[in-house]
């Protein structure tokens, strides 16, 4: 089925333990595209300022990623942001952050786009996430994501955005602060009284909960030696479940407990480089293989 | 196979947002016989003082838990902790701790308890653990635990201990600390170079990590809604842990596997209520359905 991702594309200067990058691709919306075209083409709703640079466009079209949907916009600026990881490197401290365009109008949804059957509302103002759902012809599978902005400041806008969506993914800080519960099965549970039928909580190095009507599955992540740069693991985590869902057409809990291996799996690709210096190489084969790794690692005889 | 633990007892007053517990049974020899008493019969070493209430004795003779290791030591107190969890309740906070019966001369292996199989030798002194491991007539297998202050400042003595035995449980800032590595995967993987056939690292509500010459196996937790208080869940993985391997007799990879099932849903009986309210009363056939689900949750078809 066709996968439309809407969100952010920046230029991200990031700090780990381990070295530095300057002015890199990134943003939420490219590290879930390079992880869901392991699956399907994707078609790739965002806006840029003029400095965009060139090169990376070509980092994009390396790609089955349909740009038709993506706005450079003249007199505006590309969203910025700089980051570092410290310590165990389980969450980034915000250093800048330079919104430009994106605290502007949103991108438009292109006529050639609007039959999309699966689609990821990265994380934007609800209220701009339900009219890009709105704009869409139905689609079978809609899933959100969210931030501690949206959820502090616009409460009621989000809850009408989850009574519309299938399922959302949100990490264990927001899940805690949307829900006001500390305990995480608690929190997903009642994520799922909000609406949506199923509920993913990631938890970073910690692995991921899954929450459907038939209970509960929490996986660990795939064990890594090699953890370079965590930023981009989430949306990379939402990329690889958003791509496989959208390759096998459906979202029954089987499903969505396979896809919750292959977000699994593409989150372990990115945090083994910089920007998307792994998952730019980093092949199909080589995805599968390591989702057959982990699911013998969490099949007990 | 016969397993002899050894270990503190102690008098525990625990406060967490869900009520509070004052002078109850408490000690990482405590948590580790219950849970383990699920599978064999225990063989109890560990010393307490004149102010030991006859009450906990009896609780302790409540399950066949061999109390001829039990020293009552005139003249000395009973250790006691008082701690405290908030938040997500993942860490104690150590509000007073004394020592006392603790601080002394440690208590005699009986002799009827040298031919013991299996040994759990919980946190003392790294020298009190290769004494006692030497006085016993070659157990087959010998699992050690430590803590901070013993990685600070007894490394040497640690070392050799860590050389003698099969395996070792410790946690993740435990780990961390001893071999000086961020990454918890490399950890476990030097912990190995240390000495032991295999090592477990415990992330609390975050799981587990196993590790043998086969390789890494992480599980979660198992799913919790109902947290009440989380003192001695680390002691009763390592109880069903150890009970698990006693009672099945090797401790290859695929029995490990299964024992780390075991020890995580010990644990996830020890956290729904203070004290040992739950673990008093939990039976083995609860304790095997809950193995069963966890396992089902983990199995991805």
């Amino acid at each position: 089925m066709s996968l439309l991702v809407t969100g952010s594309i920046g230029i991200d200067t990031v700090v780990t333990p381990h070295g530095q990058a300057d002015e890199v691709l990134g943003g939420t919306a490219v590290y879930f595209s390079f992880a869901a075209t392991q699956y399907v083409p994707v078609r790739l709703v965002a806006v840029v300022g003029e400095d965009f640079p060139a090169a990376f466009r070509d980092i994009l079209t390396s790609r089955e990623i349909d740009l038709a949907g993506l706005e450079l916009r003249k007199g505006s600026q590309t969203f910025r942001w700089t980051g570092k990881f410290t310590g165990d490197m389980n969450e980034a401290e915000t250093v800048d952050v330079k919104l430009n365009v994106l605290g502007e109008a949103p991108p438009s949804v292109p006529p050639a786009f609007l039959d999309s059957q699966t689609v990821f509302l990265a994380n934007t103002h609800p209220t701009a996430q339900r009219d890009m759902l709105s704009q869409l012809h139905g689609p079978k599978i809609s899933v959100c994501d969210s931030m501690n902005l949206w959820i502090a400041n616009e409460r009621d806008s989000l809850m009408k955005t989850l009574r519309l969506v299938t399922g959302v993914i949100v990490n264990d800080a927001e899940a805690r602060q949307l829900t006001g519960t500390v305990n995480l099965i608690t929190a997903g549970e009642q994520l799922l009284g909000f609406g949506p039928q199923f509920a993913v909580i990631k938890k970073g190095e910690h692995g991921a909960l899954l929450f459907t009507s038939d209970g509960v599955y929490p996986i660990p992540a795939f064990p890594s030696k090699d953890v370079r740069d965590p930023t981009g693991a989430g949306d990379s985590f939402a990329g690889g479940f958003m791509g496989y869902l959208a390759q096998c057409g459906q979202c029954d809990t089987a499903s969505l407990r396979r896809a919750m291996m292959h977000g699994t799996v593409a989150a372990s690709f990115t945090i083994e480089d910089f920007s998307l210096g792994r998952v730019r190489n980093v092949t199909r084969s080589e995805i599968d293989q390591r989702v057959d790794l982990l699911t013998g690692m969490l099949r007990i005889e």
